[in-house]
């Protein structure tokens, strides 16, 4: 198995878009990252969508999108799993410059998700939960993850304050970000006081609906060097996938995120590493208690204790283990499809050193947590800078 | 790069099955697979589908199916390229295997298209062309490949009857298949006199919407040899994907499909095999046009005489070099999905030489080839059987 580099990176800046087209914004990543790279051609694009079927009424990504960006003829593929896609975009491409198959390889993800009105896009996203058993009966998914939240609150005696202060940090970590849909700071007070979603989730306990693309381009780390010149190359060391029961009604445990935790095992075993090493997290925040859930989950605190180390400063930017320094879902903004590749762009951004004003110093080894519906399917990457 | 091998294939019984679900029909493959493979865990199991957004309102198939198989917790994706998700699906697998960080994959393929009404079904399907650009002004499938035929015509002096010779053999070789759709015999007269869908094509050169699933086990040649006992083992030596304009008003030339010819071209080129190699084929015949269209892109005939070809009986079961002797699309039937899993699970069936009345003698190298919309992608593999 040969060893993978991300060797360029690209976002365009997320929000509600209505002048922009998902093929749009999508190039407009994919120009970023192959210049980013200093590449002009390569050997695959994959694309991770959730439902441009039903979001845009356009299937068909990999025809679409490598004509669009002038490459008909080119590879390509889509992925899906909801909103872990991106992040399963990232494994494909792993998979295939790891196997020889192709030498270099843009993933990507995108969203476009405006282009809808609101029942139409709650719909759309339900799609991600089980239809029969959820979708069909009315719950959409602040409801399902507002059970967690209970349960999680009921067994550790996890607060709304807990859960805001998650909502605080990573609107403060997206004011450092040019790209983030956010720039907004916000208080315990604010998410407190805004209108509840569905009980205890509180608006601002809730991810956004975004449109938004990012990309990266993988090859091997040998090319990479060549390259690279003076930036540091990044690796892929680990990477793991898993699944949980669809539906919450069969999990055994509504307060752990199996399918986190096996998808961070399987990329730690991987990477020969555990989660004393990290230095950079950015893990799926789609709703506040996600957050303290996934970071117990991927090992960062013991199980119950996610939330009060928020509280405590522990995963802020100056904190022991910084946690969504690019604002994460919540206010960098969650194009579904988009989100797991733009986790992929922070760490390498970070790792490179190239974050500005929310660089984690010397942070040379980060995790990107993606995660599909109320934690039916994961998929955790573990970057490097390669010696 | 390890190498790979099919060892084990499953499908249901193709129809409009109204009384089964998408998880129960792709459960019924999925289980046959295994049972054929003789193995009872799998290190990722891939799903190409289409849009079970816009046909079924689910997503996330990823999870959904997983669990469905009792197998939660175990690696799961999905893919699509429009029709040609299925054969994506086979190269994903591919890849993991090949590269090592899977040992056995189960590829799947569903596509459930009955749920929905036909106009609805039309509009699902017309996701998989250009929504801008050809959708939204109104044209179907149907009306697409029409253009193609009469491009194909226009130059080669190709006849309706030719065309209709596409439907007489492969519903005579579907016939044999008791996993076909359509055990119907059809003649040239028949098919002519079939209600006109759109100039040249009748209602006999069009594929049917199909309910249906179809599975096969991938793992290392090595396990596989441990596996087989007396079966022959069947490899995957090749593997092309390739993609073309997305609309056929930007194509240079309606006559080729060229993203087919990419793609074999570099499934030969891995396989290090060549068109004369080939003993059984499958190609993708979602309208007769597309069957005639695809043998000369995979190279088996000069442009200009794949239908002659056909009419000459070359391409018949007892033929110089038999095409689609599952049925093909036409016969066998077209979940879209499940397609490209199909045709592999088929040329398994033959380089095995367990296809019963319509295998093909001797066959011990084979090729299918998946296509998706209008040619915008296509994916070919070329199967042989191990040494």
């Amino acid at each position: 198995m040969r060893d993978v580099a991300v060797v360029g990176i690209g976002m365009n800046d997320f929000g509600e878009l209505w002048k922009k087209s998902l093929r749009t914004i999508w190039a407009e990543s994919a120009f970023a990252a192959l210049s980013d790279a200093g590449v002009d051609s390569v050997d695959l694009i994959t694309i991770g969508c959730m439902s441009p079927g039903l979001f845009v009424g356009q299937e068909h990504l990999s025809s679409v999108l490598a004509d669009e960006l002038g490459m008909a003829g080119v590879p390509a593929s889509r992925v899906e799993s909801a909103c872990a896609s991106g992040g399963l975009a990232l494994r494909t491409g792993f998979a295939e410059v790891a196997s020889g198959l192709s030498d270099t390889v843009l993933v990507t993800g995108v969203e476009k998700m405006t282009d809808v009105d609101g029942a139409d896009a709650t719909y759309a996203l339900g799609t991600a939960a089980d239809q029969e058993w959820e979708g069909f009966h009315g719950i959409t998914f602040p409801g399902l993850y507002a059970m967690l939240a209970v349960a999680h609150m009921e067994k550790y005696g996890t607060t709304s304050e807990q859960l805001a202060a998650v909502a605080v940090k990573n609107h403060a970590n997206g004011l450092l970000n040019p790209h983030a849909q956010y720039h907004l700071k916000v208080s315990v007070e604010d998410v407190l006081e805004s209108t509840m979603v569905a009980d205890p989730l509180h608006l601002f306990d809730c991810s956004p609906v975004t449109d938004g693309a990012a990309a990266v381009v993988l090859t091997t780390v040998e090319r990479a060097k060549e390259l690279s010149g003076d930036r540091p190359v990044v690796t892929i060391t680990g990477s793991g996938l898993a699944t949980d029961t669809i539906t919450l009604a069969n999990r055994e445990d509504l307060t752990e995120l199996a399918a986190v935790r096996l998808a961070a095992e399987r990329a730690y075993k991987m990477a020969g590493r555990k989660p004393e090493d990290l230095h950079v997290v950015e893990v799926h925040d789609c709703f506040t208690i996600a957050e303290v859930m996934a970071t117990e989950a991927i090992g960062l605190f013991d199980p119950g204790y996610g939330a009060s180390a928020v509280e405590d400063g522990l995963t802020s930017l100056q904190g022991k283990i910084p946690v969504n320094p690019s604002g994460g879902l919540k206010s960098k903004g969650h194009p579904v499809g988009a989100t797991g590749v733009a986790q992929a762009a922070e760490i390498v951004t970070q790792l490179r050193g190239e974050a500005g004003q929310r660089q984690v110093e010397g942070a040379t080894i980060g995790l990107a947590q993606n995660m599909g519906g109320s934690g039916g399917s994961s998929i955790v990457h573990i970057l490097e800078v390669a010696s």
